[in-house]
């Protein structure tokens, strides 16, 4: 039967994979997984549905994490879910990485800001609000410095996300109590969490054709930024 | 060297494992797992080292939950925790299962209550507040009918924890907007919240003599209720 959905967060170091039946989790994995997804992605599946014993073929929807984030680690997370989503017949639905970042806070006063570091002394920011358990970006998809981020920041606002590994003390010194960090383990993407805002999405709009789905960067690769025109 | 945190969960049908090294979750796994806790939970301690390439002889401190909860799965979880402690020579730090479901909603204004389905119409509840993250009980466990534990909530609050599969729709249409329920992904223990919780503990308070650790049920078990006296 099928009924389950796979959701991929390859975004970070820490990838993140869960599988769901509606809103029941039958199991999530997080790890954090320095060595190449090119070679942990797919027996990570294959895992998940051994331990549950199920089959691919009972794949309803693939949910996958969009981007910001590693670069490489986003390729091969959104090629890996299209390529099951095409020989599997089913839609793929991506979700913005800081948006599923917000979801872990569904009930607070303050406005969330997920970041991501993303090299050259830059972050990948964007502020929120949670609506019954759903996040509303308030303004822009923001590549800043941590420095004109902490400039944006004028009262008690919820810091989360990998980014606050490098910069957390220093917003926090900063910031003074307009920064409150998020516990460490609410930090990370949760491939449930990106699930659940998956499969919402795929009961509310059309899914996107698969040749549309790219990852989302907010800038250039390197290798983009260096390759020489060819003629 | 002895920098890892081990954190096993095992006291409802979704059981749940983490490795830390301070703030840092290296890995985490959350599975349903309907077979029995004996045959998958040592397998799955095995795995979590095997996948972050680390040694069970580096573990520095075993953090598990005390209960309430699933009878069998808390002994199973509390005598596994209790046998790597001694075999390792590191501390155990149990954390009662409710107050870890709670850390799951650091900052929010609303009072949370985590619930555990504990048969025979009755529910394992506590209410709590989160001050920077790490929860306080307001009074005292409860093991309650779903329509008593109703009674209590005069006022806005977090419903959360494994107990909503079941009741979750009721409290809703008994309580109207003062039933709060937490989306599906924050209801489960994380075993990365609970190694948190314990390590906190661990180096705040005195560790617990191995012979003084036992689960807590808040009630007897259904074998002890119907044992015959032996004379």
């Amino acid at each position: 039967m099928k009924d389950l959905v796979l959701a991929i967060d390859t975004a970070s170091v820490r990838g993140s994979l869960a599988l769901l039946q509606g809103e029941r989790l039958l199991a999530e994995y997080t790890l954090e997984s320095p060595a190449s997804y090119l070679n942990r992605l797919l027996p990570g599946i294959d895992r998940l549905f051994l331990d549950i014993q199920r089959q691919p073929t009972e794949i309803k929807a693939v949910i996958v994490s969009s981007g910001p984030g590693n670069y490489t680690g986003l390729r091969i997370g959104m090629s890996t879910a299209k390529g099951l989503a095409l020989g599997l017949d089913c839609p793929v639905v991506a979700i913005p990485t800081l948006e599923t970042l917000a979801a872990n806070f569904p009930f607070t006063p303050f406005p969330i800001c997920p970041v991501l570091d993303a090299k050259k002394n830059e972050v990948y920011a964007a502020f929120y609000r949670c609506k019954q358990g759903f996040p509303e970006i308030l303004g822009d998809y923001l590549l800043v410095t941590p420095a004109a981020l902490a400039d944006r920041i004028t009262g008690p606002t919820i810091l989360t996300g990998p980014g606050l590994e490098r910069y957390g003390p220093w917003w926090q010194s900063r910031l003074g109590r307009h920064a409150v960090l998020a516990p460490p383990e609410l930090r990370h993407l949760r491939a449930s969490a990106l699930g659940r805002l998956g499969l919402f999405r795929l009961e509310h709009e059309q899914p996107c054709f698969l040749d549309q789905l790219a990852p989302f960067y907010l800038r250039p690769a390197e290798a983009e930024l260096h390759r020489r025109p060819i003629n």
